[in-house]
């Protein structure tokens, strides 16, 4: 997911995370729609959070801890990590609570680290080709925006990646995460 | 939704919804879920939240207002409407917020109500019939339960009713929601 408005330190309240916090609430859905199921969490998961194309915080599905399905929990550990990013060169990773990690890096560097390791970047858009009858690729990296559209870079940067739409309403982004998870289920359950 | 958990008074924390709150964290993301979009709300929902047999907190889509996607804000509308249930009488219905109102009613006489309203009871159960392909009703009043099943009671009274299933995996409430939302949305479409 990336995001435009989200803070770059861990200095905000929890309590105010639509506000002080930048639509960090937007962040922390997304995080809790990408791994959780009633009970569980999905292990083959993984989240980049791509920060103001500065910093990228990644949540491990395989080793991820301490996910709780509420968001001021959830923007407890965002802020954890944004605090571990303090003074962060670029090029290290530096790890949060377990299972999250933060690198200084920006959407074109976390795109072709996601590609380098086999991904397939698949862009959801609301103009892009209905999920239900689309072709998926075997490994896919879903990029999706958080409430603002994606700039006129970042468009360009996704333009050679196919995008699907997930259905004709203009959904937030969590929503949209959930539908493509039911869409693999289900696709995956034949 | 049928919650089993959530405070019959509006006397705690909105930053501990997930404890002191009795879980309101689920009725919180169901009641965002079952309204919004990307930037609008959907007028032409209903949500009931039936708590503990007990209470019943309304949200009407046609005149709802102050409903943000963060969990916090849901929570403090949530605890506006518990308070204005002190001393209710049964029978009686009191406005809280802007569209949002609260009566002493509980899930049987609940589901009465809606039956005579001319709205089709349908529940969501991962035993039911797969979604995509199933017939819903043209006036579905979709009962699903909040993080804990239904009782054996509310089963028996639930029994008469179709089941439909959203998917292979077990969600949480409030992604069924976007579920069946996106599935009446795709239909709509064509």
């Amino acid at each position: 997911m990336v995001s435009h408005t989200a803070p770059l330190d861990g200095e905000f309240s929890l309590s105010d995370l639509p506000g002080g916090a930048g639509r960090l609430d937007v962040l922390c859905r997304a995080a809790t729609e990408a791994f959780l199921v009633s009970h569980g969490i999905r292990k083959e998961v993984v989240l980049h959070l791509a920060i103001r194309d500065q910093l990228t915080i990644s949540l491990w599905g395989p080793r991820l801890r301490h996910l709780n399905p509420d968001e001021r929990s959830t923007g407890a550990l965002l802020r954890e990590a944004l605090r571990a990013a303090r003074g962060l060169p670029p090029g290290e990773e530096r790890p949060s609570t377990p299972g999250i990690t933060v690198r200084r890096l920006g959407l074109a560097p976390l795109l072709a680290d996601l590609r380098a390791a086999g991904a397939a970047p698949v862009v959801l858009d609301e103009g892009g080709e209905p999920m239900r009858t689309v072709r998926i690729p075997d490994r896919p990296a879903f990029i999706l925006s958080d409430h603002q559209d994606f700039t006129p870079d970042e468009s360009a940067l996704l333009a050679p990646f196919p995008r699907i739409s997930v259905g004709p309403k203009v959904l937030q982004g969590h929503q949209c995460i959930a539908l493509v998870h039911n869409e693999l289920d289900l696709r995956e359950a034949g």
